[in-house]
């Protein structure tokens, strides 16, 4: 068994770095704070006696040796940045419990045949140098290295100058083929496994994601002396189009997502038909299929509407990532192992991108989710508890033994 | 005959103050502009022989006398202050309009019984120092004097002493109890006179208007991750309450009007389901009982929404004017005026506030509307014809001497 204190000691030592006023955490990708992070996990991975190597785009693999170096390697990890208003687990959770197992595998002197490797991926967030998980992106070819380099910060620092200014632009080659298993803990960041009263998700996949910008156009006009009848108001399309998309996700149950999450009205004054809305829309499922038959039912909603309320509308693809379905053989590790602890559990598909995600397209990958209170993250008051924080780490302590062999 | 030529040249010399390279006007209240118009326009008045008086708020009274000192005064005007991005047309054609028939008055000797005065309303737009229609309102004791040269500007600057700094604050006392009638010329600001190719609306008195400040609150969380059965998702009740108030308004037609001019998502991410939502309504009727009635029904509308989506709502009112019916004697001088001249008119109802309306509370009043281009006001585009406005001046001329006498 992991240490529980040890885990919980490490994780709050780390969230010092970046702490905010609130109890939550402030660590955006490649500044100094995410440097000290970097060091200091680094440093905790020398330690136990790992060997340290730094990819192009700053991705630290701290490597425990395996009693055969030929064998595939069996990687864990996450990210140590955070959002702007961050919490102590997203990401954290999930470097700091790939350390805590070999720190048990070194404590008991455990030989296992691949070696284990636990990978902090750089820029998972994305908040600071858009897009999200950066750092897998590019290590696992979804990415262009070459454009990531170029991405640059609201200041206009380039991802690659904030690399150097960190010292974390590293020259190291590291090999995509010969990966075992990649596993990741990370908290749920949603409340099925709360509202379930389960401790353990076994991650089985993730939805795909359809991410549009939708502009909807009609005639700004004084909304005293115009009839409703001569009106184009541009909110009244967009109030439609939100209830079509919530319609839309709830007709593909249980897997299917619509948000609209921001939405500005032009001009925006209380006396005026707004003449231009613009909105974000948010669709996910886990059925590539059904997903492109959301987007399909999204633009005949978006037609209707406009067409009744005299509309011109522009929708533009803003992200695109297909449904991820975790091979068997993490899935299973992970399942088996929470069966072997006699800890609750139950299937679960991830709702958010995570690292794991990019790893599945050119390794077998899972992840193990825990519980966050009341399912919120990305927020200071993100909360997990030390039991299920342990437990998570357990599971995946034997999913890694499992792969990686004795 | 008024003189369109005259009318159309003075509308034009007072658009260069403060004109914009789109053609509009940024003339704001109590601004140095605005005193540039304020100037020229009583030095327009002084060489027809008007006498001039200045209120405490600014207001600007031009009298060309009567034959009989005590007979009760005729008045007309409106404002000479516009919104930032605002138009040519607005506001300056009442004050306009009103020194055209001065001035055709004495082109043509003619002796009215009444005084006729000119007014030029301080502050009719509120976009600088809110609330709109300040000097009207001021000056018919609507909106308390003192509460008036308190208000500021966005820089904290008072209006008592911007009416300081532009030489504006007078020390004339008005009577406000010896009015025959009060007239206004006024662009239309709707499209009802252009759909229905008419020349003159005869404005038979005004909507009602209650404004709300609405917040909804839900509960933020990931887009990705949270079910659609365990959100509770604050733009979804945004989007039924929209919905809601135009179908409201729809109900009670013609009169009806419902609007969201003004929505703001929180934390307005593509990714996370909006917790908090705040909008603004309008809502207007001819009819106070329906416009309470409409206002219930929203608020009953808000409590389905909320109960619906696990939403909690505060409605809170942000303005309220009572609908406004204009005295039958000068509602009949405008329409007998138009009829007289053989130019088309309609009875029509202003969907906005003016300052005839507060005027309406005191005296006698009546509004006379001209057709603007596709209904746009508040617009740099604004645009009306010479035709319209040299129509709508005969009118009003007429009006004048039909209540002044001769
Ligand atoms: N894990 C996470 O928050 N990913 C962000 C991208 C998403 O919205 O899924
Ligand atoms: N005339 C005018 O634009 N008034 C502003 C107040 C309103 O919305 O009615």
């Amino acid at each position: 068994s992991t240490d529980s204190e040890r885990l919980w000691q490490s994780l709050m030592e780390l969230a010092k770095l970046g702490a905010t006023p609130k109890g939550g955490v402030n660590r955006q990708a490649l500044t100094d704070l995410d440097r000290q992070a970097r060091d200091l996990f680094i440093a905790w991975c020398r330690a136990e006696g790992c060997s340290i190597r730094v990819d192009s785009i700053g991705n630290i693999f701290a490597r425990r040796m395996g009693a055969t170096p030929s064998t595939p390697v069996v990687m864990t990890g996450s990210h140590l940045d955070t959002q702007p208003t961050g919490g102590k687990y997203d990401g954290c959770y999930g470097v700091m419990a790939g350390l805590e197992v070999i720190r048990t595998l070194n404590q008991h002197d455990i030989q296992t045949q691949s070696a284990v490797e636990v990978v902090a991926w750089t820029n998972e967030e994305g908040c600071r140098f858009p897009p999200c998980m950066m750092g897998s992106g590019v290590f696992t070819g979804q990415l262009s290295e070459h454009e990531m380099l170029h991405q640059t910060d609201a200041e206009g620092i380039s991802v690659s100058s904030a690399l150097d200014a960190i010292g974390y632009r590293g020259s190291d080659e590291l090999e995509r083929n010969n990966i075992k298993a990649y596993f990741e803990c990370h908290i749920e960041q949603g409340p099925i496994l709360e509202d379930q009263a389960t401790t353990i998700g076994v991650v089985v996949g993730a939805l795909g994601q359809k991410w549009f910008d939708l502009t909807l156009t009609g005639r700004e006009s004084h909304a005293g002396p115009t009839p409703m009848a001569l009106r184009k108001d541009a909110m009244l399309g967009a109030a439609e189009v939100t209830q079509a998309i919530n319609a839309i996700a709830l007709r593909y149950q249980p897997h299917g997502r619509g948000t609209v999450g921001a939405m500005q009205l032009h001009p925006g004054s209380r006396n005026v038909i707004p003449g231009e809305v613009k909105m974000t829309i948010d669709l996910r499922h886990f059925d590539a299929d059904i997903l492109a038959r959301m987007s399909s039912e999204l633009r005949q909603a978006i037609e209707d509407s406009s067409q009744r309320h005299g509309l011109t509308a522009e929708l533009t693809p803003a992200a695109d990532f297909a449904p991820e379905h975790f091979a068997d053989s993490c899935v299973n590790a992970v399942r088996a192992s929470a069966e072997h602890l006699g800890i609750s559990h139950l299937d679960i598909v991830s709702g958010a991108g995570h690292d794991a995600i990019f790893m599945g397209r050119i390794a077998p990958a899972g992840m193990i989710f825990v519980p966050c209170e009341n399912g919120i993250s990305h927020n200071e008051s993100e909360n997990a508890t030390a039991e299920d924080l342990h437990a998570g780490c357990n599971v995946l302590l034997y999913s890694i033994l499992e792969q990686a062999g004795l």
